[in-house]
């Protein structure tokens, strides 16, 4: 997507060098990171510099090529197995980032691996530009698939951010409505702040004002006000993993959005592409929810006045904090399920043509 | 309730003085503030040093008071009639102010008014008491009713901050908590941090804090995840304003908190004294929400790592957002409607109850 009038990727390969969009400075300042360094690029994962599947995806592939040549021909094999080690144990819960990483193994092993290191480099590299590709096609093809789902002047809410920073380009829960806003359909997107972490008040809005797409953020709070009030006419979020069912987990609170639409009437629709889906997971129950550091309730991150970023606590240091970081919700609260294949029922049939559109390609 | 082992009211009368909790610097200092001049008490209320729909109440009634005592015996009544507006012009929506308010004023005009001075002074001063009183014993009340709907052991969620530090004392929603908990039956509260204004997080956990009572702040986007993991077993909240068929007017996102409960299976009440009652008001469609400064959105307030108490910006500078301070509740989500008289149904016939409770008194 364009920044300033220039055409960027969330993690991109520019002349000889990873290139990461540097998230945690955002919405404040946009800068560039690049390295050449496969062991930077994964301390750029664990730090949170590119986060998001998709991203992280692209990013562990990107790395893996990086070190191809920084591996010496003599110990091709043994410095390989160890970087990939280094990449791996970046996030472990993170399914794309296996994905990116087995993808780029694959291609060096077919081409001969450390009996051929020079076949091996460019392989790995064709083959992360592949992947990331495969990422951009999936998002743009969400994007199509969804933008029919809203009617011009629609009020669309989201949750968090699912939209180009959180992959490689594009986004799930937010290609729809960049393609509608290019193909000159008018949408509001209410943006909720989506506390703890923020992601919707600093990236979801940065991404929308960028676009000059018409939103305003919101607290969590007032989503039921304006869902109720008539303001909003549809609800799209990401996923984190999909069940064979069609339950979602995704960031926390989607669950109680998806009640509150039911409740109200408003069509609750989750985009996300084929490789979010986890058919060994039978159902949303026994998708494992992380608890993550009561730090993130306790302190708020952001400019103070005069520039500096910063954090400020708002709790009590008496008062204890817990701090879910993903809900489940059940499919039957889900009125589709957009896909790079199309729209399809959440539901344990709507699965099966998702995975047989996969495999049918 | 104590602090640090000494009772306190948010809102009571010391040596001449009006004496007010300093509730913009909790939960990071506790500090008192004194008055002897109402229209410092006034600025008090608009500045909210005080806030809370009681709290305001009792204050109003002290600051009349103590311009009884400002007045001079030669100008009495015009003295009067310009501290009475000065008043009464801080916070235009609180119902409870005008109540103070009148209340004290009927106590000056029955002692005999600028005829009397003297007379009028102390008539002003016990009518401004007996109103604080009169608040507090509601609360109390509210507490003994309330109390028996929760069970040992039981999870409890609420919203926004209706504890002692928003009515004279012992508060609304909490009351029943409190009065649990000093019976020695356990409880486990879930403390929404309540954005953007953060009257959870800052207030109600530091109220259960000072009281020894368990509980954890959380994101209001986790509060679904706690419902429908089964770790909540009931609900409390207070209410800004009443209809007179049951909906609630109360603090933003009530209404998505009660729909998920309904969702969920748990039980959702709603706790108020009568004066909260707005009887005029056929339904909650007629209630006026306000929208406050969209700043609460974009900035949050707290303690930087250096111990001062600070603003920080969340969102980007080119983004706008929008800011609902309440939303209703409909009567056919809510439980029960705790009172100072009782349980009651949310309908047409368990306001008029209420109503006649309170006229039998």
């Amino acid at each position: 997507m364009d920044v300033n009038g220039t055409p960027y990727r969330t993690v991109d390969w520019k002349d000889g060098k990873l290139q990461l969009i540097n998230q945690p400075t955002l919405p404040h300042s946009f800068g560039l990171w690049q390295t050449d360094d496969h062991r930077a690029a994964a301390e750029a994962i664990s730090t949170m510099i590119v986060r998001g599947a998709g991203a992280i995806g692209s990013t562990a592939g990107y790395a893996l090529a990086l070190a191809t040549r920084q591996a010496p021909d003599a110990e091709f094999g043994a410095y390989m197995r160890a970087a990939f080690a280094t990449i791996r144990d970046t996030r472990p819960t993170a399914q794309n980032l296996f994905a990116g990483l087995d993808w780029v193994q694959a291609a060096i092993d077919s081409a001969g691996g450390a009996e051929r290191p020079n076949d091996a480099r460019d392989a790995a590299l064709a083959a992360a530009s592949s992947f990331a590709d495969a990422d951009v096609a999936a998002c743009t093809a969400i994007g199509h698939h969804g933008a029919g789902l809203f009617q011009e002047g629609w009020g669309i809410g989201t949750h968090c951010n699912a939209g180009w920073l959180a992959f490689t380009d594009w986004g799930s829960a937010l290609a729809p409505v960049f393609r509608n806003h290019r193909q000159g359909k008018r949408l509001k997107v209410f943006v909720d702040e989506t506390r703890p972490r923020g992601q919707g008040a600093r990236l979801t809005a940065w991404e929308l004002a960028g676009e000059g797409i018409e939103h305003h953020v919101i607290a969590d709070n007032a989503f039921g006000f304006f869902a109720a009030q008539g303001e909003i006419q549809a609800v799209i979020t990401g996923a984190d993993r999909v069940a064979a069912n069609g339950d979602v987990a995704n960031k926390i609170g989607t669950f109680g959005h998806a009640v509150i639409c039911r409740h109200v009437g408003i069509p609750f629709y989750v985009a996300f592409p084929s490789s979010t889906l986890d058919t060994a997971c039978p159902d949303g129950k026994r998708i494992p929810i992380e608890e993550r550091s009561s730090d993130e309730v306790h302190w708020t991150w952001g400019l103070d006045e005069e520039g500096t970023f910063r954090r400020v606590r708002t709790t009590p240091d008496s008062s204890p904090a817990r701090n879910p970081a993903f809900d489940v919700t059940p499919a039957e609260l889900i009125d589709g399920l957009v896909t790079e294949f199309g729209v399809f029922p959440a539901s344990v049939e709507g699965i099966q043509q998702i995975v047989a559109a996969r495999d049918a390609r």
